[in-house]
This record gives structure tokens, sequence and C-alpha cells, in this order.
């Protein structure tokens, strides 16, 4: 039998856990819910149905594990716990800070339901967590650094086109190659945040709108780009609409440590991702952790759960004999 | 309240097994078990005994955690189920053929005495077996590559020193990084044994040996230098004492994966490790799953693991709290 999976919220993100289902022989996808008119909405999967999120009051056997696919700042600290009283349910949480109140919460609602809520899953709280974790733990002397990009920040995409005469603006995070490579010699060199990124901008601006102005605007903008040497391209919407509609992303968590006599013997770890999609890729991570979720449940365990208390060995369909043949 | 650590054989893992003993504060090295003459082992640590394997048969009550630092080939299919009899064990077995036959047999062992034993724990098997299986699993429809090197191959210089006429060896195994550039492009190629990888070995003759047989049998040897592109280059001992007394290796693990519609979208993977002692980043890998076998222990489970049955929480000193907070 397949596991059935729900999800919440069809933006980026929802359509690529969509697309990562479509590649899971062992799941089928049982529904999207979304707070806007469910007549409104057009999905990919022929099979699967388009509700509205109150039909999750009473959804519990039709759905194993809930993919809920909100925002950070907002949704997902109401939506994770509310819904790990009914499901078992993942997200990807990543407003660092609010992590540990963000857990007790699941934490709380997963466990008086006897379920498991995955929080905080997919490459950065995800897989970039889980190497500097593995490498900490294997190399204890030693020091972590993560670049990310190139590739598109929503965030700071969106704080541009906030500004007075953008219409529209795509910002490129990059890491700086002379420290990447810094820091791969394992000199363990000390980095400002200016050291690590460039920021890249490409500009619609308004018909008559200002240039320098918004060029001075971005770069003086504080925490978004005044630490960072950034550029800022001012294109055509042509432009925009045929170099700039991919969401590529990723990066690479690199860890020196030290061993041996006088700490004489220097490693390297590097885990890169080069990822052409960012919400395909990041739906991927969710989905192979929602086969997790559901077999843990079905071993009998609750509550809240990272990808650092997850088996590794959960996250494949194949059986415990053939991963060892295969993969060991 | 320390994790008391028993080493089992004392060659270059064992003595990487005792310096990474010494980086984590929450272990003691009690005792090193040879089966030379103890009194003819000196040892790194002051504190720890030297004794007879024949002891390990009444010190149940004094190891946490026996890391058995044995061959592949005859000393680990007899050892690990032995002791796993009697204490939490663990080993770096890397047949692969006969992983599933010595999967059971300690198994069986730790099951029956309610022990843990870890088993083909390392960097390969260990760490890149678990990057080929987290890849796989969030990206199904993909392919892996492992390279290894550059690094010395302990195997293949030992089979140049049987040759006549060969006095010493170093044989490093180093991937052709054009290869290396393909896979990483995302390209998927095939490639053949002779693609990935070449052979290079440094050799210190017998006075009046004849070189050029020496260097015709290196390069048609089956299995070992046949299928290569091998380079051999002869020096004195003084050259292999000063420029190869060394054992790093490393190499790399690359994963590229499709989604997205009709596959449009290419994802990388690449984990990579540099490492400057080969015996010593095995060694700290054995140490941190030592800690997760007396962690797992401690909570009653029982039987063999792999790297794939271990959350990667067990391996870190630090609470789930903690890694929580510093490394999500």
């Amino acid at each position: 039998m397949s596991i059935r999976i729900g999800i919440l919220g069809y933006g980026n993100l929802g359509r690529g856990v969509e697309s990562a289902i479509k590649q899971s022989e062992d799941m089928e996808l049982v529904a999207v819910f979304t707070r806007r008119d469910p007549s409104s909405l057009k999905i990919n999967t022929e099979s699967a149905k388009v509700l509205s999120t109150s039909e999750l009051d009473h959804m519990e056997n039709d759905i194993d594990v809930l993919v809920i696919c909100g925002g950070s700042a907002t949704d997902l600290p109401e939506m994770t716990p509310k819904y790990a009283a009914k499901y078992n349910v993942i997200d990807s949480f990543d407003t660092h800070a609010k992590i540990p109140e963000h857990f007790k919460n699941v934490d709380d609602a997963a466990k008086n339901a006897g379920k498991i809520g995955i929080i905080s899953c997919g490459w950065d709280p995800g897989m970039f967590s889980l190497n500097r974790l593995y490498a900490m733990s294997i190399l204890p002397e030693g020091k972590d650094y993560t670049f990310w990009g190139k590739g598109v920040s929503q965030g700071h995409s969106d704080a541009v086109r906030r500004i007075d005469g953008v219409k529209d603006c795509r910002q490129y995070t990059i890491p700086v190659e002379a420290s990447v490579e810094k820091v791969r010699s394992g000199s363990n060199p000390e980095l400002t945040t200016r050291d690590k990124h460039v920021r890249e901008c490409f500009v619609v601006a308004e018909d008559g709108a200002d240039k320098a102005a918004i060029e001075n605007a971005i770069k003086t903008m504080p925490n978004y780009f005044a630490d960072y040497d950034t550029t800022v391209h001012f294109i055509t919407e042509e432009e925009m609409a045929r170099d700039h509609s991919g969401l590529p992303h990723g990066g690479s968590v690199i860890y020196t440590g030290k061993t041996g006599d006088n700490n004489k013997n220097t490693h390297v770890i590097e885990y890169k991702l080069t990822l052409d999609s960012n919400p395909e890729f990041t739906g991927s991570v969710l989905i192979a952790y929602s086969r997790a979720a559901y077999r843990m449940n079905k071993e009998g365990m609750k509550g809240a759960k990272t990808v650092f208390d997850i088996a590794p060995a959960y996250l494949s369909p194949l059986s415990g004999d053939e991963i060892r043949a295969h993969y060991l």
C-alpha cells in the first residue's frame, strides 16, 4: 500500500513536493489543501484532489503524512503544531532563533496525538545541518564554514522589489571563490560577511525611475546589502523573463579538522550542492523524510524530530538487506 | 562518567583510534589488547594498560565499547562476532561481498548478548556509504559515482612489494580530474575503470634488480594494475622515507539526479574528503560511532548496526537541545 501524502500550500515548494511524489513509487498524493478557493487551483496530479484546508479537520484516515509548505514567519509556527495534533507532519521551518520554541510546540502536540512531527527539513536547515553535525562529531577539533549560492535569494529579491521605482528584481547570492579556496586549503581563515559572499541584483525599473537612486538604495540597505559588495544591473522585463526565470541555488558546508600529535594532520570535509531548482530539491528532501515519518510512526515512535534524530535507513524505500548490499 | 574504550589491535588504525579518544572529553582509553607480547608494546596513553587479548575473557565490567582494529580478510570475520557476545563492538569490515554474512554473524551474537555491534564503519564503507544513501533517497532518479584519492592504497603497495627485486613501494590512487569534472557537470558520463583513476608507484628496487622487468610486472599485474594507466618511479630509500611517509587519502562521492517536468532540472550533490591521515580520520569516525554504540545500548537497543541504522544525534556528545541550537 502506498504512503498517502497531503500537501498544505501550493506555492513553489508545494509544487516541488508534488514533483518529488511522482518519482516515488511507494507514495501517492491524495490532495493539495489550500486557503484559496480550491476551484481556482490547477495542480499537476490528475488523481489528486484540491481541497480547502478546512477539510483537514476530518481526514485523519486518508492521509499518512501532511507536508506543510508555508512560510516560517507566520504560517508554520501556527500550522505545524496545529496539524501535528492529528497527522504525521513535516515542515521546513527556517527561523533559526525560534527553532527551540517551534520544536517544543510540535513535540507537545505530536506526542499527545501519537504522531511524528519533523521540523526544519530541507537543505539548510536540513542536509547542511547534518553535514555540520557529522563533521563536528567526527573531528571535534575543527571549524565549519557555510557558503550559499550561486542562487536566488527570495528574501533579498523581495526587499529590492519594495524600493520605489522597482518593478521586479532577482537577487543572486554568490560565494567569493577565493574565500572558498582558502577554506578548502585547511588554513582556517577568519572571514567577514563581506569576504564570504557578494550579491548581484537584476532589476527592472519602472519607466522614468531614477536608476542611480535605486542603485544607491539597494547598496546601502541595512542587513540585506550594506555589509556586502553588491552589483546592480538594470535589465528589461523581456530579459528578466528570458534569463532569470529559474530558482537555482546551492552552496557548500566545509569543515576543517585536526588530528594527531600536536594536531599535525588536517582533514577537509566538503559537502556541496549545485541545484537547478531550489524548491524541487527541497521538496525531494521533504518527501524522503516524509517516508521516514511514516515508517517511524508505524514503529510506534512519536514527537518532534529533526534530521538529527532520524536514522538514514528510514529515508530509503529499500530494505536493510538491500541498502547494505548496494550502498554500504 | 566517561565511556570506557578498549582497542583490540595496535597497528595504524589502532593508533588512529587512540588519537581520537584523546580529543573526546567524554571518553577514556582503558586498555589496548594485543596478540603480541604486551610488554613489547609501547602506547601513547599513559593511563591505559597494554593487555593480552586473553584478558578480554573477563573484562565485561571494565569496557563499554571494544574497537576492533583487525584486517577484514581473516581477523574481523572471527573477532567481531566473538567479542559481540560480550561487548558493544565496532569494526571497519570492508570486504563488500561478505557484508551480509558478517552482519548476520554479528547480529546473532550481539542480540543474544544484549549488545550493539557496529560493522563496516569508517569513510568507505562509512561516510561515503551514508552520502550514497542520502542522495539516492532524496533523488531517486539519479546516478552515483565514487572517486578515491589522491591517496595511498595499502593493498596495491603490498602487491608491488611482493614482486621480485622490490624492496619497498608506495602506491597512490589518483582520480582522473577530467572525469571528475564531467561528473560534476551533471552529464552522467559512462566511465570505464581506466577513465576514473590512474595509479602511481614509487618503488625502491634492490641493488642490481632489473628495473624494466619490475616496471613491466607492475603494469601488467591483473586486477591491481592492468586495467589502469600506471606510472612507475624508481626512488632511493632516503627519498621514500623523506617524501612518502604519510598515509593521506580521500576522494569524493558525486551524485547527479533529475527532477521536474521531463526531468528538466539537474542537481549535483558532492561529498569530498581530503585527509592528511587515513588511519587517524578512520579512527575518528570509529570513535564517534563508538559513542553511538554506547548510547544506543544504554537505551536498550541491541544487534548489528551499520551507519545507515544510526541517527546522527547519537554521534555528538552534545544534547539534543544543544545540537538543534548550534548545528541545525
